[in-house]
C-alpha cells in the first residue's frame, strides 16, 4: 500500500505554488511558478535516488531503475501546469501518484524487473499556449516539434522562448520504444463515478475530438427599422447552429458531445442586429465513423441554416482528434488491481483529452480516475477526497507492479 | 424652395466636426467635439438673427420671431451628437434643415405668424451617457432630470459635469406648452423608402420598445466528460430564447421586432459548456396591446425554456416606451408638403426612437423621413443623396409654413 498521508502532503505542498484565494491553483505553462513546481518535483525525485532526464519540449522523466537492464520501462505520469483558474488535483494527482509509487517501493526496498519512470508532460492545458497535451503531443508525433515551440502566449512568447527562460529545454532524447506501459491516474472532470458511487474509472479510451471555428456573416443594421423579413441576422444563424449542434450530439448517444463554448457579436450593441457572430463548436464520440458523421452533420446544418437567412459563413477545422482505444492489456491491470483492493470499479471513458491518449497511440497506455466532486475541474473549487487519492494510487501502484515485475 | 447647395455645404461644414478616416463622424454628445458643433450651429444662427435660449439639460433653441407676439411656436430640430462610429446625417440632416428653413425665409423677407425655432437636443444617441433621447426625454418629463445629471460615461463621468466642462448647462426654462408644432426631419435607417423608390417617408408614429436584459445561469462543465443529459447549459437556453424572440416578432407582423444585439458566454473557453449567459433583448410594436403581448411572450419562453434546462434566470425590463402616434394635423402638414412638392410619399412607422416621440408626448409633433442608402445607420457607410435631402428640406418648409401661418 502507498501512504496515503505522504502523497497529500505532497499534492498540498505543490498546491501553494500559484495557490489561488479561493483555494485553487494558476500555476500555467512554463511561467516562473510553473518552473518551481518543475524544481520541486525533480528534488523529491532525486531525493528517491532517481535520474531525471529532460527532452527538447521540456517533458521531465525520473527513473528508478530496475533490474534487468534490457528491460522496457513502466512509466506514470500526467502534467504539473494548470489552467488560470485551476484546482489542485487536475494534473498533480497522476505526476504526484507516480512519484508516492517510487517512493513506496523505494521504502519497502522492492526491486522491480523494470525500470519505474514518471513523468511530467508539459503544458497539457493548452491555456497559455495552445494546443493542449503540447507535450505528449510532441513526444507521440501527433504534434509538430518545430510549429510548437513557435507557438505564442498572448503576449507574443513563444513557447521556445518561455522554456529558455525557465531552463526547461532539455537535451535528451526519450523515445516511446522505451515503454512498456504507462499508466495515467487522474480526477474524472466528470459526474459519472459520483454519481454511481464509484471509487475507480477503469478508463478504456478517450473520445475523438473535432473542434470548429465558425464565423457567420450577415448584415449590420438598426433594430428598430428593418423589417423581420428584410434581416440578415448573424445571430439567427447562431442560435440555430446551437440547435443543430445540441440535437446532432443527442442524435449521437450514448457518446456524442456537443458544445459552443465561446460566442462573441459584431458591433454587440443591443440596438443593433449583428452583422457578424464567431463561435467555436466542440463536438466528441468514441466512434470514428460516429464522430465523422457528426462533423458531416454540423457542416450540413451550417449550409443549410445560412442559405435560409442569407448569411455567409467560414467554417474551420481547428482540431481534429481520433477516439483512442486503450491497451487491452494495461486496462486489464487497472481493473485487476481495482479488483484486488476490492474497491468499487466501473470500465469508463474519458470524454476529456489526457497525456495518456497520444502516449498510447505509440506504447500501451490506460488511465484510472477518480471522482471528483460535482464532477467539476477547470475550477478553483475542484476538489477530491484524501480517499480516493489514496484508492487511485494504489491502483496504480499494483497495476505498476504488474507490468513491471515484483 | 429651400436652397440645396447651402444646406449641403452646412452638412458637409458640420461633418468635418469628429469626421473619420472612413467618411464618417464620431461627435459624441458633450464632448468638445460635440462642442464645436453646437457652436458653429449656433453662431449660424445668430448670423441669421435668431435669439438663443439652452435649458438645464443642454437643449439649444435658436428663434425667428412671428409676427403674433402672442403665437405659438412652431418648431423643427434634432440632434448633433453622432454615434462613435455614425453617419454625416442621422441628427445633423433635421437641426440644418430647420436652420435652411430660417435663411430661406430671411432671404425671401418672409414673416411668419407664429415664430420659427430651431432645437438640438442633447445626447440623442446615448451611446455615451445612456439613455438615448436624454435632452427631449427631460424636456417632455418623460426621464428625470436629476436621474439624468447623474448619469456617467465610461470613465465616469457625469452629464452634470460633462454639461459644465463645454459651458452648454443653461439656465433658459423652455415649456412644450410653448410649441404650436414640432416637425423632425431625419433619415429613415431603415430599406422601406429605398425599396419602394419612395422619397418622403410621412411618418405617423414610431414603435413602442421593450428593453430587457436577460442572465441564464446553468453549470459550468468541461465540455467532454459531461454527458449532454447531465447538462445546465446555459448557451442551449440562450439560443432557444434567440429563437422564441424571433418566433415572436414573425408573429407578430407586419410591426413585431424582436433582436439580440448582445451576448457573452462565461467562461467563454471553446472546450467549456457555459455556466452563465448575458444577453439583451429588444422588443417592438406598433400597437401597445400587441408589445404587452409579445413581452409576455417571452417571459413565459423564458420561464417554459429555463425550467426545461435546469437554468435559472434573471430578466429585467431596462426600457419600457409606449408607442408614439403623431399629431394628425401635423402629420397632414407633411403629407400636404409632399403633394404640393409632387414627391412621391408613403406613410411610415419610425422603428426606431427619436426625439419627436418623446416630444410628441407633450406637444403636436411629425417627422419627415427620406431614403439613406441601404437602409444604413449607425455605421460610417451612412449616406444619403443631395437630392433627398433637399426633398425633405422643402417639405419641412412648407410643412413649418403651413403651421406657422405666412
Ligand atoms: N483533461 C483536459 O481537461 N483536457 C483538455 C482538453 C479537452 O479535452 O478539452
Ligand atoms: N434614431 C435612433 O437611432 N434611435 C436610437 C434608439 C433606438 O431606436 O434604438
Amino acid at each position: 500500500r502507498t501512504d496515503s498521508d505522504r502523497l497529500w502532503d505532497s499534492l498540498m505542498e505543490m498546491a501553494k505554488l500559484g495557490a489561488t484565494a479561493k483555494g485553487g491553483v494558476n500555476r500555467q505553462a512554463l511561467t516562473d511558478l510553473e518552473r518551481q513546481g518543475r524544481d520541486l518535483f525533480i528534488q523529491w525525485c532525486r531525493a528517491e535516488g532517481c535520474t531525471i532526464r529532460i527532452d527538447t519540449i521540456g517533458n521531465i522523466f525520473a527513473r528508478r531503475e530496475g533490474s534487468d537492464p534490457n528491460a522496457k520501462t513502466v512509466m506514470a505520469g500526467s502534467h504539473l501546469d494548470s489552467q488560470p483558474t485551476g484546482g489542485k488535483y487536475d494534473g498533480c494527482f497522476g505526476v504526484l501518484s507516480g512519484l508516492e509509487v517510487i517512493r513506496t517501493l523505494n521504502q519497502h526496498n522492492i526491486t522491480t524487473q523494470s525500470p519505474i519512470e514518471v513523468v511530467a508532460w508539459t503544458n497539457e492545458e493548452g491555456c497559455r499556449f495552445p494546443p493542449c497535451m503540447m507535450g505528449s503531443g510532441v513526444f507521440s508525433g501527433e504534434l509538430e516539434f518545430d510549429a510548437m515551440m513557435a507557438r505564442t502566449d498572448a503576449d507574443g512568447v513563444t513557447v521556445s522562448d518561455a522554456l529558455d527562460a525557465i531552463h526547461y529545454r532539455g537535451s535528451d532524447s526519450v523515445s516511446p520504444d522505451e515503454i512498456k506501459a504507462y499508466f495515467e491516474p487522474h480526477i474524472e472532470q466528470g459526474p459519472i463515478l459520483e454519481d454511481t458511487d464509484t471509487t475507480i474509472g477503469v478508463v478504456i479510451g478517450g473520445l475523438g475530438q473535432k473542434w470548429f471555428d465558425l464565423t457567420l456573416t450577415g448584415l449590420e443594421a438598426h433594430a428598430g427599422p428593418t423589417p423581420m423579413n428584410l434581416r440578415r441576422d448573424a445571430m439567427m444563424g447562431a442560435a440555430e447552429v446551437t440547435q443543430a449542434l445540441n440535437r446532432i450530439a443527442f442524435d449521437h448517444q450514448p457518446h456524442g458531445r456537443g458544445t459552443v463554448g465561446c460566442m462573441t457579436l459584431h458591433p454587440g450593441s443591443r440596438n443593433v442586429i449583428p452583422g457578424q457572430v464567431k463561435m467555436t463548436l466542440d463536438m466528441r464520440h468514441w466512434e470514428p465513423e460516429a464522430l465523422e458523421s457528426m462533423g458531416q452533420a454540423v457542416t450540413a446544418a451550417v449550409e443549410e441554416i445560412c442559405q435560409r437567412h442569407g448569411l455567409e459563413y467560414q467554417l474551420e477545422l481547428t482540431a481534429n482528434f481520433a477516439p483512442e482505444y486503450f491497451n487491452k492489456a494495461c486496462v486489464d491491470a487497472v481493473r485487476q488491481g481495482a479488483e484486488k483492493l476490492q474497491l468499487s470499479h466501473m470500465d469508463i471513458i474519458s470524454g476529456a483529452g489526457h497525456d495518456a491518449m497520444f502516449v498510447g497511440r505509440v506504447a500501451p497506455a490506460a488511465m484510472i480516475f477518480i471522482p471528483c466532486k460535482d464532477g467539476i475541474s477547470h475550477n478553483e473549487i475542484e476538489s477530491a477526497t484524501p480517499e480516493h487519492i489514496h484508492a487511485g494510487c494504489n491502483v496504480l501502484l499494483h497495476a505498476m507492479l504488474d507490468a513491471a515485475g515484483a
